[in-house]
């Protein structure tokens, strides 16, 4: 009744008798390796859509200012699988997985670097939460911390997911859509400064 | 019976009957939004207070050894709500919740980025773990991981709490307190270093 | 029935009559100190062995690609318990702790930085998921993300474990070792990459 094994996610993406409580997880390549026996996770595979912020003609950004993502300079690479891209010492790049993923109401979920990446100094993810009823695409966060270029291959595992039962009701009418199936996350959300405006309001009476 | 949902967060927050088990957040100026339905976790919004290290006189640094703040120079600045703090590439700040929270004594939590910053490269914490009966504001540690300068505004939500349930007791004279109310987190702890002597002592005999 | 507390962690670790769901944690120097009263995780210390990646011969690295940690130049350095590890800014350092562990087959764990460190800018993990029935010492991903060096000592509590309960059955089968006892993390896995094979063949089908 919290971190779900391996067996116990097995049973949410094959038991297809409750749609509510059915996990989906799409490309599984190799369901015996990334739900390897014994763990109580499942490795997600790198995808093919890179996101790099350019120097070129940005001052600064935050979250709900640029209009599109075309307005601040994004580079937008689309590696195949069997090529690869290189991640430099200290560089950051905004990947994404493989799979499009689909959470049931029931279930949160953490995503984790794997520990063959993470020794190499490649960390995974910054923003780990997954809520119930999301479904896309994971967006990866990856930051080079170490020393040497690191080679990425997309189709290669590269976090792990780690599922948590929730306790209490989960409403679905709040489901938190991310960018989905094909499409790849935006660097950019254009999400409403409605709240911001109010705090500074409460502030200057 | 683990992650709690948003339902279940405001249960805790809004059931005042059972002291031991309420959970306090203050002040939580948009519920509905930082509650939001379907979620599995609580935003928390960026304080005004920012601590940065500054590199003067400061040869190395560890917890415990400093007697007080004021002796590795340490920047404290602190940016009005209305105000913006910016965050270069590569730098690290010291930041903190603009809510206060105490914990009940059968939960604990993480804290988490949100994806909205952490595709920008904002990093928003590195000790993510909160004890249960812990009271005070939340440290943020915030690094720039991206390419750009980013816009930090006190007052807006940046992060999450997921929050868990814990099996077993826990011992209500174990109260981990941490700065609370109207202060800031301290950079450094005046804590003893008794068990370093010890080991090192074993090490020697 | 999620986050262990502090009392059930000892519980886990005291209670000698059911080896299958016992935690085994040595050397527990100061078990008072390390499972403190009220809290919910358990601190490790840091470990005497560290390896860096060194950029002399190396051009790119990627896990399983190399046959050995020699092949790649990786610098071991042994510090013991009473010496220091400098680790200054952006530099990161495979660390690991003290402690050998042995997770039972109904737990999984996180570690998670202290926060005593985060504040001076000192990342802990990026690969922080531990799995039933690991056994080995903990791999420890160190980076300073500050502006000043940080002095690590060998010895000193660095890290805390959050153990969580598991829901569903783990196949003993599966148990995923790790370097044990008295060896080091190795950096680089010499794993089978058919994996990936696969994958580029089925792109090319």
């Amino acid at each position: 009744m919290a971190i779900l094994s391996c067996q116990e996610i097995k049973n949410r993406i094959y038991n297809k008798s409750e749609p509510d409580v059915q996990l989906v997880v799409t490309p599984l390549l190799e369901p015996e390796s990334q739900l390897q026996k014994g763990s109580s996770s499942m490795d997600i595979r790198l995808g093919t859509h890179f996101l790099q912020q350019r120097r070129t003609d940005i001052g600064t950004i935050e979250p709900g200012k640029a209009k599109s993502p075309e307005i601040i300079s994004v580079l937008r690479t689309v590696v195949p699988v069997g090529k690869e891209f290189i991640l430099h010492p200290n560089q950051f790049v905004l990947g994404c997985s493989l799979e499009y993923i689909k959470m049931p109401r029931d279930l949160s979920a953490y995503v984790v670097g794997r520990s063959s990446w993470g020794r190499l100094g490649l960390m995974v993810a910054t923003a780990i939460g997954i809520h119930p009823l999301f479904h896309g695409i994971i967006a990866l966060e990856l930051t080079n911390m170490g020393e040497v270029p690191i080679i990425l291959r997309p189709g290669r595992t590269i976090a792990q997911i780690f599922f948590h039962t929730i306790e209490g009701e989960v409403d679905p009418q709040g489901v938190i859509t991310h960018s989905a199936g094909d499409s790849i996350p935006q660097a950019i959300y254009d999400f409403p400064d409605s709240e911001l405006e109010r705090i500074i309001k409460m502030g200057k009476d």
